[in-house]
């Protein structure tokens, strides 16, 4: 069993530990929430204990999809045991919907169904605002090789579709998610970080309900009752 | 010769005249000078006219070098006869050295010389504010196929060559550019609108003055002699 020890990282999120395998980190889940690049803060009490539980359940069914993630094990309430990566500082954005900052950029009324899936690559840098980039700025940049990206993006697209259709039986609508991948030890490219309603938009199919983050972002109330109303819907038992 | 009917379009620098010959348009270059998208309003006395030379003088030595442009002939002081072309929702631009939006989007200071050749479409749409898009917004919009964007890329990479040691020979360090393309009668994909210290970066390559719209753009003075000495630089004769 993984020992933990010194805090290697303190995200705006998560907490990230070292433990005695250099080879594996302890991600411990926050319920601290920003939005807007850090100039929106608050808490959303429970979320940490929340977003572990269905980050757990997301990176399971992912594994079972022969998707290769950093996921181990999840240790308790908010700890979940993953393999140590250096992470690629790129965010790629997948979309079903057109909603937030995508909505404004084309001019797209937010709801409005892509008739493609829109991936994008956010420059992965509070400083400047993570800010959206092409593969010529990842070139650039040196982020990372032409075939990472290419892998990256395919991945995306494949956890795309198994994630829509494990939502779409939950009545979910997966309207568009962040990811962020890394390169472990052994050189290989997984999947990190988390998928939680931090980082996707997930509305109820029937209703168009939010239910996630947004409802931090846009003051609409309820915030703790639509993490948890997510976990309900992936089988999760609240108390 | 083709004679000037109706006005067909009036932009925020040209204006676009029909002709009798269905296939050709007159594009007549204003004094009017805009930026931040049309928040800061002017004039330049002259550039019209030296824009309409200026340009006449790439689009020959592009079409010398095999790249199809609109460029038909240059009729008078502000006037230049082109083929009439349906314009690719897209500006595409070409950059050598950071500046400008580059230099804020990805942290790099002003003049950095970039290792390779940055590409970044915008979806030209004055109420959206011109957003950098990327290839599968271009999709999503349908803007151009991918063989149009393929081609577009690869003829701005030439045009790029062109410009770049043309100018250099005049002691100009070409550091960032604009292009737009559009599809004539025939279905050509053409190299249209303008080249010209509106929609180019120029700075003289030793002291690095700027000797373009910056100078407009951000007060530095001086603008109609920044204009003019392109012009000379490229061969001009001013009275
Ligand atoms: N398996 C992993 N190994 C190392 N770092 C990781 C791993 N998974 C995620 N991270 C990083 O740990 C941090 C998680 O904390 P978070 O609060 O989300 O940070 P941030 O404020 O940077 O978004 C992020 O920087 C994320 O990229
Ligand atoms: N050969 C052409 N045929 C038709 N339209 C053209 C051609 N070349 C340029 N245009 C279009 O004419 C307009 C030129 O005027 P400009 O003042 O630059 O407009 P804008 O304010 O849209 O930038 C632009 O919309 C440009 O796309
Ligand atoms: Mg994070
Ligand atoms: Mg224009």
């Amino acid at each position: 069993m993984a020992v933990k020890q010194q805090m290697m990282y303190e995200g705006k999120a998560k907490k990230v530990f070292l433990t005695d395998d250099p080879k594996l980190v302890i991600v411990d889940y926050k319920d601290d929430a920003t939005a807007f690049n850090g100039e929106k803060k608050g808490q959303i009490v429970g979320k940490g204990a929340l977003n572990n539980r269905i980050a757990s359940i997301f990176f399971r069914l992912l594994e079972s999809k022969g998707i290769p993630t950093h996921y181990v094990e999840t240790l308790s309430e908010r700890e979940m045991l993953v393999k140590k990566v250096q992470i690629v500082p790129i965010e790629l954005v997948v979309r079903n919907i057109a909603a937030g900052s995508l909505a404004k950029r084309i001019g797209w009324e937010e709801g409005t169904i892509l008739p493609k899936v829109v991936i994008e690559f956010y420059y992965k840098d509070d400083e400047l605002g993570d800010p959206l980039i092409n593969r010529s700025h990842i070139d650039v940049l040196n982020l990372a090789t032409p075939e990472q990206i290419a892998d990256m993006e395919e991945m995306a697209r494949q956890i795309n579709i198994h994630l829509k259709a494990f939502l779409a039986d939950k009545n979910l609508l997966l309207v568009d998610f962040k990811l962020e991948f890394g390169v472990d030890a052994d050189g290989n490219l997984l999947l990190a970080d988390e998928i939680s309603p931090d980082t996707c938009r997930f509305w109820d199919a029937d209703t168009k309900e939010k239910l996630d983050k947004d409802r931090f972002r846009r003051d609409l109330g309820s915030v703790e009752q639509a993490y948890e109303e997510i976990f309900r819907r992936l089988g999760g038992v609240t108390q």
